[in-house]
């Protein structure tokens, strides 16, 4: 016989592991609802131009792209955020700014299968809209900080960057953006040497090299003496220069908020070709995959037919979480409910133990009842297999009185309890 | 400047749909707790073969179907029952039956867009695996009627059949099972006239003809009434008068334990060609698409690999129940936590504006921060046209004295409150 298999790099989660994704989705609405973040919901598929717009060569290149039955070019979402100005720039055009707007679900890229990286990934994505101040960058950098403190990781520490930087120092030269793209895309791999050479063969002058050879090696977690080394760096590079004020002025309102673990690295740039100013990555020691990455993209909404629009945005890779907590061996406490097994003796009474189900169910008491027509000390052992809290016995005898039996399965006691007294029982029972 | 539009038959929901999404899934997850049913997530994308291996002409002809980067032949999910049954195949081969499974996600059809019927679709999915008894049948209606009573639907009525009666009078004659697909799923678009012709094509004998135009005719919600006449007609036919025996004792089981609102159709058929015993589906006066179908599928894991296990299960279609409640203006209880504004007077104290605000979230509280630049009247506005409760105002001459100005917006009334009472302030204080 024939087994079929799942796709490769597609993922299946169990229930233990749908659980902890789960919980960790509660967790990222919970923070949502703090920060005043509205959830919109955008189709998984979204037509092949709008995804391949500004998502940089390296995504677009592994999007699983196709035509549908009617000829139009789609692609299953690489990332909410095109998705999101695509909404805001069209149906959300007249909503009063700032937007504040969650987005959760699965994303697609065709890329090579590894340790924490599926084909089908899980995000929560949070974007705030409108406004072009320090506050909305240094919330979204808060609010991801909530989210990984209240999932319980440890040791997670955010890597922070600005895209202005580097781009000021190319745009002094007369790069042309697509070639800054390029460059930028090439020192996200770590390749800084075949992005001085693209730059070089672009045009750029030996002062220009020298620059960025010396500012991508600037990085420290000593925040007031890497914003200085690059102060001084760029001191001659205007645009530059006020993207590393822009950088200091959120990273000092961030301070006096929450405590952060930040390592600033100039030469850090994102595989997106959207951002504008800052970038971020959030990382933990067991993993060398960013948990949660994000920044600030002012011209997308634009970009896609609205208004000019300033942005910021992150968004949070709930299935890396998940695999980061269960390398921390944190896992997320559940918040388990008693639950009980409706057990007949015989077929005839089934019909019984259904009815008195339903009783419980609308007292709020989660109730599995026998479906298999075991004997019951037969279904007593998987009730005890499955951790069942308690067990209610349906017979002849106690019927006739209008009661069952009712067996607490951690203590091995039981007694009789008349039907309309059974869910107080249980609710004020021991577990 | 040119805008990006969504793909046709694709949707959209704004903050309001989205939150009213999310509460049918959490009413659902609630449902799946009281019953006792774990959540499974399968991947969107599976290998066409599985997908197309049992779901019937009709659907597999508008799957959304392609080659990966790989080259491997793919499609998106347009139903979840054949990743589960992959998954009790494989992965959870050795679990202990029963096996209670939830799925929640969204599914892929290329239909022709209409009033509540989108390409991409929301379901709740529910199978009940390893139990061939009838309480097993019974429980996935009870849980519906659940749903369908706990969103607040009204006036929704089960159509109920069952695939033995017909298959067994088709079985009877000795006719192809890829010729009785055909016949149901023509049976299923109401083109009965057809149905019979194919069947009389395949050498079915007079009798059978007159039998199956008679009994496709049989419907009433008279349930005792159209089980005595589905019995009379196919008494000489041992499968199907089998078939509509288990129908009498699966509505028995349901009757005594909830009141559901049936009408049992003899000439019901479902599109699916996994099904082998109970169908039903679910609607509402206001719309002429089902809002919940499901149904029996004793082979479905055994044609995927596993050992033959019988199984049971339905799908809610939770945009659709969304669709009803909205023409039944019987929209869910929205349940609306406080929220609050924090304003600082000037841009000195946007930072003592984000530390507050980090607080108040640490107590549970909602906080939006002004993140525009705004003045406090400005801001105000926007306060009351987002209808916030609370408005903190961050100004340097409380803040000396360890304290902020707390407006109550709906009253219009304003004190000063030390910083560590705030968060107190607002729980207790009036809406």
């Amino acid at each position: 016989m024939k087994t079929f298999k799942m796709v490769r790099g597609m993922r299946d989660f169990i229930p233990e592991e749908a659980e902890m994704l789960r919980l960790i989705e509660g967790k990222a609405r919970r923070i949502a609802q703090l920060y005043g973040y509205k959830e919109i919901i955008t189709p998984v598929v979204e037509s092949y131009e709008l995804l391949a717009a500004k998502t940089g060569e390296e995504v677009r290149a592994r999007m699983y792209a196709f035509k549908d039955l009617g000829g139009r070019k789609v692609a299953l979402r690489p990332e909410f955020t095109a998705s999101v100005a695509r909404l805001v720039a069209t149906t959300m055009r007249n909503e009063p700014k700032p937007l504040r707007l969650l987005s959760i679900g699965s994303l697609y890229r065709y890329d090579e299968p590894q340790k924490g990286r599926f084909r089908e990934f899980w995000q929560s994505n949070f974007e705030l809209i409108g406004s072009e101040k320090p506050e909305a960058d240094a919330e979204i950098l808060l609010l991801t900080n909530s989210l990984m403190k209240s999932v319980g990781l440890k040791n997670y520490a955010f890597k922070i960057g600005h895209v202005g930087v580097l781009r000021g120092i190319l745009s002094r030269e007369g790069l042309a953006e697509e070639t800054q793209n390029r460059a930028l895309q090439l020192m996200d791999k770590k390749q800084y040497e075949d992005a001085l050479s693209l730059v070089k063969d672009a045009g750029a002058s030996e002062k220009c090299l020298t620059l960025l050879q010396k500012i991508v090696k600037v990085k420290s977690s000593n925040i007031s003496k890497v914003l200085d080394e690059m102060k001084k760096l760029v001191e001659n590079c205007k645009e530059a220069y006020e993207a590393v004020n822009n950088l200091a002025k959120i990273l000092e309102l961030v301070s006096e908020a929450q405590k952060l673990d930040i390592t600033v690295d100039a030469g850090f740039a994102r595989g997106l070709e959207y951002y504008t100013g800052i970038i971020f990555e959030v990382y933990v020691p067991e993993l060398d995959i960013a948990l949660a990455g994000g920044g600030r993209y002012d011209r997308l909404v634009e970009l896609f037919g609205g208004e000019p629009t300033p942005a910021v945005g992150v968004a949070h890779g709930m299935d890396r979480i998940m695999l980061a907590l269960q390398e921390q061996k944190a896992p997320l406490e559940f918040q388990g409910e008693k639950t009980v097994m409706m057990i007949p003796v015989s077929e005839a009474l089934n019909q019984e133990a259904l009815r008195i189900s339903e009783i419980l169910r609308a007292e709020g008491i989660p109730v599995e009842v026998e479906v298999m027509g075991r004997k019951v000390a037969k279904a007593l052992e998987d009730a005890n297999r499955r951790g069942t809290s308690y067990v209610v016995i349906v017979g002849e005898r106690e019927l006739k009185e209008g009661a069952v039996t009712l067996r607490n399965m951690e203590r091995k006691e039981q007694s009789i309890v008349k039907i309309e007294e059974l869910a107080e029982a249980i609710r004020t029972g021991p577990r």
